[in-house]
């Protein structure tokens, strides 16, 4: 992990310690289980998931260890001496499937299956849960931005409004999702992101006026000159003084690169902007907007009003994913010693679907994603013929002779990651790959067509065999 | 800092570097000015919000340096050697007031000044805005679950829906707000919390059936035991199971402590769950409630349903402080070289107030919250009459005779902390003892009453003043 905070094993909830020691003392500590991470909706009433975390997960995974310090933490907690001396010497040891990072990801699909014995997969659950719900959060919120903004690109400016530190993975999610940069320079040295920044209201005040602000940047950062114009009065101050200085940039061969607006309509200011711009010459100055933006904002922005703006800054909204906050996955035991496992509920869309399994992304003849089919790791997916609803098992639908392309890989065998890392701009190619494949209408905004994700008829006899089974039991007490 | 993140040099924007650099090679790094931090709207749509984040930003202030490797990235971004000189020797050596940690605080008033020189000043912009924001939100919103929970401890179960490392300054600050505990196993050591948490569903999964589940847990933490009951079905499986289980544990002298429901209608559950448990004379086991809850639910569920439930585990919306996720705090130059400064905008909402100044909190004759007046430095409350609203200067209201309460105090003095560190259950007293003195009706959830603040007719002179001369300036280019 980047942090050189470099034990993890505290990074995790207390009861997944409480269970572990459970385990240890039941005698359990060798059974072989079998978890799958998956959610339950798509963010923002969205029709698609962008999964993103993996690699940051698996760092912290290679890194799940306690210190002598956490241990003697542990001990003040009342946890027991066997216990303590297991976690002393606890390596992850098992092996965890998943899909690539930069998928698109539906709800109720397994999206990373970990296993191994009841304790290491028990014990990454928080800190699975913590950066893969979040980095998933953000990556999607990002792309919808990057499906409005299209070939204009954006900055993540959020840091001021994230979450503490979750600005850190919060700003490599962003540029996965297709920010071409972040304001925030450690995610940038620590990620290998691309950073950008200018100036800020205060710069401007620091000098006597605003065209000694403008003129001073302009000497000191001539190759990347952006006049934020907005500290007075955008109009009758901040663009005539960003012309003057530009007519003065053009006298010594250089060229003025941006103005920022960042308050205001946006709409309005940038029209007017861009006239006064264009009737002084200055076709090549461009204009960067930011203040309170979203999707839906930049939608409005470009695509209902024309408004002449060619980058945007985002700050709170992306990086803290409003309005959702979160992503609601979750982890959940499918399997123990060989058994297929499953929790039912009070609420129906919380049951669970037991077993080891692999999803298959089902093509329609055009090569695009028609289907998700989850059936059991052994069985042969040209054999499934038929997939039913996960809660209504009469609702079916053929896949026969459709391409299907499993979805999770091993990245991680007895412990080991097996897969290569990516830089945060090279998993937003695959996801813009893989992005082209969804149809549109799962892309839209408002009440978005809901992707088919369905069970293989086996899966299904599994799970209804299961339910049977517990039902019995209950009612046999 | 607690994280092992030792130089904080680069969790700054790249704005803030260029800024910096701008400074230095104007020869401005010696201009000395102030900066304010203030929020513009409560959180929640409530009527105050809970100060908090001061001691983290302090320890980072402190930690606030550049490594060899920092410099090394700044290079490869461009920026250039005696500044990268005077970065690797660099220190906050300022001043810095702030607001007590746990105290109510309102929007448009300083929460904190820094002094210094303007590099410094510009520099610590983010991380302050991050942390400080971000604290006050959860603080704020733990909070407000604190109003209506009462006596009734909660517990922050957030970590796996934390918006990824923020989790360790929520945790710490739904302490301040009021949470008992945290199940955040990590931030319970670095900022001494207690910590708290019992079994997941894969716990009782991971055995044949919940009845051996909750026999095992039971005898491996005797001493603790709350069992969860939703597993298979809450009524006919898992309260009974668990009265079974108690009755066991009554034969070896033990008592079970509690059970947790995580699904259905949790008011319909508890009082069933109660009603069991009381007619197996179980009084003394606890129901403790979980699943989406938030300050709105609980009150919905002890004051408007009468749910038996003695404590609550709150995760997703206390961790990220939903709706809002985010505080809209500012850090805005007021002075430069004993120059007033500010900044006009479009939005009039954002128009700042220029000069030095203290926040003096005027009670009223009960010694309950009346009215904050904002005033410059250099003025004697005493002699302060009257206070003006800040947008409409003809809104004035009296302060004479109200004792007042200066809400700003030094914390860094040329760059050496100056506070001692209070653990976060201190804090929380603190800010039990501070609310006690808000009057119900800025408390209450929905159209609070707005807390009156003024500022005093010196700095609305000066403030008018000081737009007339921009004004000017700008009609005379």
């Amino acid at each position: 992990m980047p942090l050189s905070l470099n034990h993890w094993g505290l990074y995790t909830d207390f009861y997944e310690l409480t269970m572990a020691q459970g385990y240890f003392y039941c005698e359990k500590k060798e059974d072989t289980t079998t978890f799958n991470y998956f959610f339950r909706t798509n963010p923002f009433k969205g029709g698609f998931t962008v999964f993103a975390g993996l690699q940051d997960f698996l760092e912290i995974l290679s890194e799940y260890t306690f210190s002598e310090s956490d241990i003697q933490f542990l001990k003040s907690q009342g946890f027991r001496k066997e216990f303590l001396k297991y976690l002393s010497e606890f390596r992850f040891s098992g092996n965890v499937l998943s899909a690539r990072e930069g998928e698109i990801m539906f709800p109720n699909e397994p999206v990373l299956q970990v296993e191994g014995n009841v304790i290491e997969c028990q014990l990454i659950e928080s800190f699975l849960l913590n950066i893969l719900n979040f980095e998933s959060l953000i990556a999607t919120k990002a792309y919808r931005v990057k499906m409005v903004a299209e070939n204009k690109p954006f900055t993540d400016f959020g840091l001021r409004r994230a979450q503490g530190l979750g600005a850190l993975h919060a700003s490599r999610a962003a540029v996965i999702g297709g920010a071409s940069s972040t304001s925030n320079v450690l995610a940038g040295k620590l990620f290998n992101i691309p950073v950008s920044g200018t100036q800020a209201h205060s710069w401007i005040q620091s000098f006597e006026g605003e065209i000694e602000a403008f003129r001073a940047f302009a000497k000191i950062h001539p190759e990347n000159t952006v006049l934020l114009v907005d500290t007075f009065d955008t109009i009758h101050s901040g663009i005539p003084n960003a012309i003057l200085v530009a007519k003065e940039m053009e006298k010594r061969g250089l060229r003025l690169k941006a103005v920022r607006l960042d308050s205001g309509d946006l709409a309005y200011f940038s029209k007017k902007a861009r006239k006064m711009l264009d009737e002084a010459g200055l076709e090549y100055v461009k204009i960067i907007a930011s203040n309170q933006l979203n999707e839906h904002v930049i939608r409005s922005l470009l695509k209902d009003q024309n408004a002449p703006i060619d980058a945007f800054g985002i700050g709170t909204e992306m990086i803290t994913g409003k309005n959702d906050a979160a992503l609601d996955g979750v982890y959940k035991m499918t399997e123990i010693n060989g058994k297929p496992k499953m929790k039912l509920s009070e609420n129906i869309e919380k049951v669970t679907l037991p077993g080891k399994k692999q999803v298959y992304r089902c093509l329609d003849s055009s090569g695009m994603f028609y289907r998700d089919a989850i059936l059991l790791t052994d069985e042969k997916p040209e054999e499934v013929k038929t997939i039913c609803h996960p809660i209504y098992p009469e609702r079916r639908t053929s896949i026969n002779h459709l391409q299907m392309e499993p979805l999770l890989f091993t990245v991680v065998k007895k412990g080991q990651v097996v897969v290569e890392q990516k830089s945060p701009d090279k998993i937003h190619d695959y996801l813009q790959e893989r992005a082209a494949l969804l149809p549109d209408e799962h892309k839209r905004f408002i009440s978005p067509h809901i992707y088919k994700v369905g069970i293989s008829e086996k899966l299904m006899e599994v799970r209804q065999a299961l339910t049977q089974s517990i039902k019995e039991a209950n009612q046999a007490r």
